[in-house]
């Protein structure tokens, strides 16, 4: 049986970086696609508590089947799993993003919440991402890395509890030098919030904010893709910080 | 100068466990408040991209700035710090949550990414949760353990990068018998969504499931909580695996 991949993303289901992951993925097995409608980033792992879900099927291709979902990209993940594929998957798929989810924009990420629920049910994921955050970015250049990945992983399987946060330098930027493994680099967003004027004289905020990593180390993702390189970092589901269980030994608790 | 304290939540600026912690913290410090108008359950780290935020004062006690914004937890934290924060808060504290945010649910939690955003920006965090979602919940029993745990993080601070996740058993379930600083346990749901018929034939899927954590070893969170202990889980907001990146060398790359 031809191993089943499931694909989600944050950007939408019309999306082209979606379009372009599912045609690589119908290279390797059967697809299945369930993708929020609209635009669903910023949502991280969001769930939708307050009212039910619906979905709609869409025709994208022949042979494809793709959903439609009013949720997130992680009720997409648990939804598809436990009503819309015929089998379990075998692999999960999310992106590909327009745009970065390297270091701490993961945290943000709907198309990396997407990742986490999948390794939270036990399956491998991969979340894939552009530098861009153009419409109609160019995805060429990153598709051999996203078919070796996908094929890797398909033959070989992740290590327990791992998924992958692959993103893709520029294009613009000269041809992709090859793949690193990472770990995410240590940065912050400052400056997060413009305040406006609206025209009866109230104040309102639009969420802005500058990107700030000095000096990423080599082994580090911002290290990578500033280098030309595609970066491939391993992550998991869970958050304590280990070697703090026994720093916290001086708290007297 | 008295320490300052911002309180944030996801259950809404109204919520009794935001009152009960703005409280206690009235006791160490300075408080501004600022927290989601409404419920904000389940949107975990997301924040809001696709429109600006607005923010409205409220009265809740004498001496206590309250602010409600229509915003993600997550916004609240960014947003307070910037705009409306008198200085930069000595700690910033998010719940009390009704209901459990031990274990796996961490990840979908609002009031738990409130607590990683603080950290991101370097600034010390605890998240505090009941294992009890009554609105009208006796957080009385966790009271001492909660102004223990501000008293000593506000004193010695904590290590970098590192913020507190605290769960606190259910008060029936026995008298509390201490404090257990443990790592998160290994969990999933099950059987996440019900599916049902509209009145005109139509389904819609409502979330739901079932946890499942079979026999959490001792010195994880469902352990401590399942035996009366509050659990103190060390978080940080780095998803990389960092055993896996060695692990991962079997994989042509």
């Amino acid at each position: 049986m031809r191993p089943l991949i499931l694909i989600t993303n944050d950007d939408g289901v019309a999306a082209k970086g979606l379009r372009t992951l599912d045609e690589i993925a119908m290279e390797f097995g059967d697809v299945v696609v369930m993708a929020p409608a609209g635009n669903a980033s910023g949502l991280s792992h969001s769930i939708t508590t307050t009212r039910p879900l619906r979905v709609r099927e869409v025709k994208l291709a022949e042979g494809l089947s793709v959903y439609s979902c009013d949720g997130t990209p992680v009720d997409c993940v648990k939804l598809a799993v436990e009503y819309f594929c015929p089998r379990t998957p075998d692999l999960v798929l999310s992106g590909i993003n327009h745009g970065s989810n390297s270091s701490i924009n993961i945290l943000y990420s709907g198309t990396m919440g997407a990742v986490t629920e999948a390794t939270a049910l036990g399956l491998n994921a991969i979340g894939f991402s552009l530098l861009s955050h153009n419409p109609d970015a160019d995805f060429e250049p990153g598709k051999p890395f996203i078919r070796h990945l996908i094929g890797e992983v398909l033959e070989k399987g992740l290590p327990a509890d791992v998924s992958l946060n692959v993103n893709i330098p520029r294009p613009k930027e000269g041809p992709i030098r090859g793949i690193r493994i990472c770990h995410e680099a240590k940065a912050r967003w400052v400056d997060s919030f413009e305040k406006r004027i609206d025209p009866v004289g109230q104040p309102y905020w639009w969420l802005t904010g500058k990107f700030i990593c000095d000096n990423p180390p080599q082994r580090s993702d911002e290290w990578a893709l500033a280098n030309g390189y595609v970066s491939v970092v391993p992550i998991h589901p869970d958050f304590t910080h280990y070697q703090a269980l026994e720093e916290l030994q001086r708290l007297s608790l």
